[in-house]
């Protein structure tokens, strides 16, 4: 195993599992790191669970947040998961699946992580161009908190590491993620991405997410073999 | 009640109360934050719960976050908390008892409950000079966070609000922050400041923290309510 360390943030989704394999790729020993952050579906985490398994990562903690505590969200609260947006409204809205601070909060907890097994790299798989409207995906944001990581920690204090926020996907449509993803051997059967599956977990074809995924596997001009499962 | 809310972050401990005094004092409608974080005494909560009470916080919440899930120190692990350390050592040295990451993770939670209020401001009560060598206690961290936290949130992206972080004790001495509480009404009888109570609660009179508290109390020439308390 790789002694250079690195903690992914893993979802369990299409983005964070193709990130999660290009931090392996560059060859860190990658500790994955999910919530359960009062969700309305668990079907991220199974998806989560699954993919530390396939993937063979170091080690995978769920961490306990109950972000409903706060309320503000259709992820976590009774509000209903927006359909079948145009492509226009997404890009320019920020939607009600936004869940406050979550990168910020999410973030954090790999930074405690990360200073506890000496790490000095964290992995995100943010998306500027598909972000659909989430300030805390955009690179100027990821900047300012990996500014204020290295001031954050006690070997940053004590000069002995500079953390990286890694977030390979930024700049990469989500055909070009699928693509990347399938050339280092993902299965994206695996992944969860719909922000409001049914009970057996199968995508609703119709958020923000789905439609994204859609259109991503669509320009990738390959099948989502989630789908393909989902059929049989 | 006024209109303007503040997210204040109490730990139950002498700071954190004064800093709540000193917002309420600036005429803003207190929102408190407490974590259940894994610490390894639950003093400091019931403490958190009688202040915010006694004080009439407009809201209390206490958000469960298990920071044992990482480990890497005393106040949440079976570390022995250091005792009757020397001052020259308390400065020059990050104790066993820093946690993690852990103000980059309770400021998080800050802000997404501001977000969610519509609050702009939030208080912490860290001290850069009685902070005994923690990284997350210094001014350059906190405009950092600050500068991370204007690039997170909705209303900062759609030019509503602009979030300030207040560290009314950061350049006050444990004397001058006592001396500010008395002012202002405090009962320090209430707080709890040990990182090592007994069973019944009562401080251990040993660790950094009670020797910062009574170095404290004797600089501004008052006794301690809580040692009266626990005497008698």
């Amino acid at each position: 195993m790789s002694d250079h360390k690195a903690v992914v943030l893993l979802s369990g989704g299409l983005d964070s599992t193709t990130t999660l394999a290009i931090a392996q790729a560059h060859g860190y020993s990658s500790y994955a790191l999910s919530f359960r952050y009062g969700q309305r579906h668990i079907v991220e985490l199974r998806a989560a669970e699954q993919v530390a398994q396939t993937m063979q990562v170091a080690e995978h903690l769920v961490a306990d947040i109950n972000l409903r505590l706060f309320g503000g969200s259709a992820l976590t609260d009774n509000i209903s998961v927006p359909r079948d947006r145009e492509e226009t409204t997404m890009e320019s809205e920020i939607p009600v699946t936004y869940v406050p601070a979550r990168n910020t909060i999410f973030l954090s907890f790999a930074l405690a992580w990360a200073e506890v097994l000496q790490a000095s790299d964290i992995f995100i798989g943010v998306n500027a161009l598909d972000y659909s409207g989430y300030p805390d995906c955009r690179p100027e944001y990821i900047t300012a908190y990996e500014n204020m990581a290295n001031l954050a920690t006690k070997a940053a204090v004590e000069g002995q590491q500079k953390i990286r926020i890694h977030t390979p996907l930024i700049e990469m449509s989500k055909a070009q993620i699928i693509q990347r993803g399938i050339e280092l051997g993902v299965d994206y059967a695996q992944t969860s991405s719909c922000y409001d599956p049914d009970e057996q977990g199968r995508p609703c074809g119709h958020c923000d997410s789905c439609l994204l995924r859609a259109r991503g596997f669509a320009e990738a001009g390959v099948a989502d073999p989630l789908l393909e499962t989902s059929a049989t």
